[in-house]
């Protein structure tokens, strides 16, 4: 039997727990003031309480768009005022990771920061709650480990994410490895949510691996929503559009209320 | 959007098809007689129409057990004969294919012999359904290819099935590859299942993944269920007894209804 | 340290063994007579004495090049004859193994039917040598358990050969494992030789590829030249030509003399 | 045909570049003073220029060992000064950059750290060469993006090294990728190292994959020496005792010879 999933509060609220199936969305990047508030406006009405996008996006490849950087995070931080919305964006290494502690609600460390050890020791000491992706080239037995330099300095209000792994399949663009998210819950109590934007690159797909996280019995979903997504600035392909999104929230709500489970 | 699936009919029956989520259920290996008749009488009654099992099972190491072989098709066929089950078994190699398909409603290609092209000609030229799964070291393209080698003889009765692949993750027994299944859907009109148990190999996780195939909208599952599985000759940590299992068949009931999918 | 490579022996002649690389050379398939005798005397006067090349080529679009089939085993038993040469020429199931055990030296049995018990079987009964290339998902383990196939029947002139696993890597066609090599050579005394073709699929590597396998250690090599690549009628892109090769093989014999090693 | 290899020279002396094979040596951690020194005099005298050993090792696990820090960069920098000897040691992340960057000949940048964005911009920013390991789940591809972040900044001394990938075979530590490497070698004209020890994990296979190493045409080796294997404090299995060094330091000597190629 897994474990029960411990509750991650956040304003005394319980945002992640066991039998709660918790939904961030929002764009894969901040691209402007208008898009930001006008996502997060309809994001909100659909119900969503976590919103989230990247603003330090220092790709691959160092000559594609790297982010909005501070700015961002200004107006990611007027979603939050003007929606009621709780932020989650990106820290990438230890010369951002100040700014997003101080803006976010919930500090993201993503798949290729995930073995930087100072950069997760920092976490540890933060007051904010972290979310952790697993490396795509990390076994579960190292993101584990690794793990333990966030709790190790006593912050214990961690959510892991299972945003798929590097596999010779190439048709997607990760492979979203769930019998590893099996293994996560049956070795650990903190929430493991779903990214089914990354690990499959096509947002023809998107829909199928929600539904299925829910019924799988996932902690939620950090899936990308934009407005328009073949004008998107980073990762067009996988993006869901709002109409979309609105779509399959319902669809994953129907699924979760047959097994006892709150979408949200 | 994916494509209808297509409609795959044993003796005049819909078995297959669009919104229809067919499990088959059943051992991993056929043992003895009376474990045959049990489980047949207790998966029949639970609602079960397609049984499985292996009896020819030349296993990668020779030193183990290698299958009841054609005695195991008597008694496959009996349980048939009393329950009015359809059979599905698996031929490994030509040198076992003839009685495989005599004896069989469904012949099995497991993932070993997804690769053999005399093995899929001879399938694409018989009468019966084929279930020919995706080797664990095959991409997406190659298993598409692969199945031309059935189709091009005229047998269009095949059923695809995503069993997991091999990956460095070695904490289940392979990875359940949903990505792939996703590309699958997009390109194919073939039913696709889903193997929870050999992706997997820890019992723990088989309901979690078997309940994500009915959301995901799969064609169904190929399940091992075992009435005393401490006590299975083969695979025995992935196999669900039937208590386990008929929990799960009855939320996967439920989980498919609010998606207008008959599992059954 | 690894075990003392057991000798192979052909016609009573020392064809593998402790401190011998065997150079297995010729195009990847039968194309015509004339090619095949072109090549065959090209390379016997380099002084190359295993000659290789396919003639039953079932491969995974079944509407590519399938072969020169039993016309090129007539091609290839002429090369032996006029040339010297032993033939070295692949089965790929049981619909051809007696024709390609009639007419070769050495049975090739290819990657991918390493997992096929029943090809293996007939392998270990034959008086022929056989040479198993491991299957590109085969761990080591799985790969030494499967050539039990062939030992466990009284065969043991096997030669093993690693010839690429399939990894995230797509920059070159498979990855060459000198990894799973060295630890094949730590636990079986059987010769392994090294596929530098298949493994990198692009010719420029192939060189490189094939000196790293003389100074490994390695056993052997099963390489492609063809007299014209660009024209090959399959995997023209990795194949050699024959002054690249010769080429190659002055400078493999300049490396095995440094380390005590007879390469022809 | 692969590019002419770029020369690299510290303090006006060429370390690296076309027809030189560049050997570091060294234990994986530093563990004390008379460690350092007394290995360092051994293989100094057996010819060896660079040493290298790493002294901040946030490990995988946080509770295993963590290194020994500032004090022994101070060792490392007696060792460079007693025996004339170039340094080599890493930095892992910000926290430690600019320690390694004052003791170091060569900023070692390990495999961990690769999609550090933030790391490889500082590196790029220093004087100092930068050795860039290739992260064990980066494609070929990402990792010569990554590259750019440095050299966009001015920093062409830049040595790339090939340690293993991550892949379905556990039978040694990781998968040393010569086909990846032989793409690098066509794309790039940076030296590209090798480093057998981490890919293979088992000293039993190291001399082979160095002295296949030498044949490839790589320009040099990353490798482990400990005067005292068993007792390292990190990675004892995969290191080489001196006296086992000394012989294959021989034997690829012998191997370059024959190539043109000088090894030191």
């Amino acid at each position: 039997m897994s474990k029960i999933t411990k509750t991650i509060k956040i304003d005394d609220k319980d945002l992640f727990g066991e039998n709660i199936f918790r939904v961030m969305a929002g764009p894969c990047a901040v691209e402007s003031r208008d898009q930001i508030l006008y996502t997060a406006d309809k994001l909100s009405k659909l119900g969503i309480e976590i919103f989230r996008a990247g603003t330090f996006k220092p790709r691959v490849d160092p000559e594609t768009y790297q982010g909005a950087r501070e700015q961002g995070l200004i107006w990611l931080a007027e979603a939050r005022k003007d929606f009621g919305l709780k932020i989650i964006t990106e820290t990438t290494d230890l010369s951002n990771f100040d700014l997003v502690e101080e803006y976010s609600d919930i500090i993201q460390i993503g798949a290729k920061a995930m073995y930087n050890p100072a950069l997760l020791t920092k976490a540890g000491k933060s007051s904010k709650a972290v979310l952790l992706k697993r490396h795509f080239g990390a076994t579960v037995d190292e993101y584990l480990k690794m793990l333990k330099y966030i709790t190790k300095e006593g912050n214990n209000s961690v959510i892991l994410c299972e945003r798929g792994i590097r596999t010779f399949e190439t048709s997607s663009r990760f492979t979203l490895d769930l019998c590893g998210g099996a293994v996560i819950q049956e070795r650990t109590d903190f929430p493991l949510v779903i990214d089914p934007s990354h690990s499959m690159g096509h947002s023809y797909g998107v829909p199928k691996l929600s539904r299925a996280a829910v019924a799988f019995g996932a902690g939620g979903l950090l899936i990308e929503v934009h407005h328009d997504p073949k004008n998107a600035l980073c990762d067009s392909q996988q993006a869901l559009n709002i109409d979309e999104f609105a779509k399959l929230y319902k669809e994953m709500k129907a699924i979760g209320e047959t097994m006892g489970i709150t979408v949200k």
